[in-house]
């Protein structure tokens, strides 16, 4: 079973760690080979000559075992003295949580690719170490930024996604969402044979908007993912976010925050299958199978039997389609 | 008093704090303004895409209180958390001692100087948060290297001064000692106008070899400061260098480990006097005026009572001059 699923981050990278679990305990196989995570590169950003990649960094630590697990991002007992000392010179920005440990592997990757490497080759190089037990792709090897169109006594005016997050947490009214650089962006190496190859894709509860939207948003990956058989689970449940504010995000896109809403977004032609949390029963959305069980990820267990109700019914689906 | 100060690392450093105590008695004027110090860079080196200036470095944090006393060098309550997780990755080179707190310095240097600042800007604007009381300029803003020929079972090369000094521990005998640059670079700005009006220019028990040595070589410093009347402290003590591994540098330049022989290298053309141990009393070089005293510094007290001799004598030897 080749399984490719887009990630974000914290959402994103707690489902790829349920479904590397409930396949590993199938197969007795930890999952390395089976799964291609497409990972989001538009929260990308580049602080103090540092290139950092949250999503990349969230589902990396956290299948390799170096994340905060209560935070759900940056590593494990993390220490914080160069943001600090990086504050007593002055430096700007300080809103960015930028960790001892994380600063080394962003010093890694912006000396890799001040070298010229890609960040493809990049990533590959970091989970040499890290051992994910996934191939890790990032979506594009070129330089795709999500910014934020905001409003507010500052004037109009486009912020990187990640100051709108971070530093705003999202509290600026959004009025438009913009991927720079997507339009003439390629899928990095791999990305598309890997979909082409794979029996079936899965969309984790990320932000539907600038994590998952930012993935499809590449030229070439939605046609060929909306080829296979796609089966996403709602990062909205009972009306609010599972987690985050991809609300805002919604919002921002003339989007209800809704199971249905959500959805009906990503499309028909895109989706075959939707999962929905029993709040949500009784969502119907044109075209695809809507399925409801719990779909809160409150611990590894959990975790895992929501990964796998979205893999047995992408399975059924492509059968029935077969 | 205008005073220029020639400074390597931890001894530079240790002698400024000294003049700079001694001279805040007697004025009441913590020193600012009337000590110029012209540091050494040719022990800089880019590693990580951060750049490093040691010595630079360990006057300001030496004379801005954030010193690792007992060491000398480096950052007082440091971690190595950076650097712990760059070996994890499998990065080189692992040798260099490079502090959390350290490095935080390092980032704001490279940062600036990738967007065009010159090292002396660089240099200014540390020490806005350090606030040393002296003036510190690099001897140049151009880049100078230092780099020391080698022989051994793994063939003849140069290598920087950085590998040879922290990983080799200067064990590797030198063949020859190379200022890469040095024949095209220029004093940093306000060098040369410091220097000319100086009242007097002291050397500190600094490395004769890669620190004064270094300065004097960059093209216009070393008839600059010859035309002024210059004291130097002999950073050889009964044959053997106070602190550090000079005698490994002048064993390559062809000099004795003495503190005569250190007085004729630097020469009767730059020297008018020349502060010796009391252990080498009896010291005479030519065309030099040698005193000698105990030079140990082993606290402030005795480093600041050094520095005033070495300023009284050179004070003595200006109007013995005029």
């Amino acid at each position: 079973m080749r399984i490719v699923v887009l990630a974000g981050g914290i959402g994103g990278a707690r489902f790829l760690r349920g479904l590397r679990s409930t396949l590993a305990e199938e197969t007795n196989n930890p999952g390395s080979g089976i799964i291609t995570v497409i990972g989001n590169t538009g929260d990308d950003i580049t602080l103090f000559g540092l290139r950092i990649c949250p999503d990349l960094d969230t589902v990396m630590y956290t299948l390799g075992g170096g994340i905060n697990e209560e935070q759900g991002w940056g590593r494990a007992e993390e220490t914080f003295t160069v943001r600090e000392e990086l504050a007593a010179y002055g430096m700007r920005p300080q809103w960015f949580g930028l960790g001892d440990r994380d600063v080394a592997t962003h010093i890694v990757r912006a000396q890799m690719m001040a070298a010229g490497y890609p960040l493809s080759a990049v990533t590959e190089a970091l989970c040499d170490r890290w051992r994910p037990g996934v191939r890790l792709l990032p979506m594009t090897d070129d330089r795709v930024e999500t910014h934020v169109v905001v409003a507010d006594g500052e004037g109009r005016r486009a912020i990187h996604f990640q100051e709108w997050w971070v530093r705003h947490r999202a509290a600026i009214p959004a009025e438009e969402i913009v991927s720079v650089g997507a339009a003439d962006a390629k899928p990095a190496p791999g990305v598309l044979e890997a979909i082409e190859a794979a029996d079936v894709v899965l969309l984790p509860p990320s932000n539907p908007v600038v994590s998952v939207g930012s993935i499809l948003g590449v030229p070439g990956i939605r046609d060929a993912v909306a080829a296979k058989t796609v089966v996403g689970v709602s990062p909205i449940i009972g009306g609010a976010p599972v987690r985050g504010m991809a609300d805002a995000c919604l919002t921002a896109i003339g989007v209800a925050t809704t199971a249905q809403a959500v959805a009906e977004h990503y499309g028909a032609d895109l989706l075959d299958g939707w999962l929905v949390d029993d709040a949500d029963a009784g969502t119907e959305v044109a075209g695809v199978a809507v399925r409801s069980r719990p779909l809160y990820m409150s611990d590894p267990e959990a975790t895992a039997a929501i990964a796998r109700a979205a893999l047995d019914l992408a399975v059924e689906l492509k059968e029935g389609r077969a």
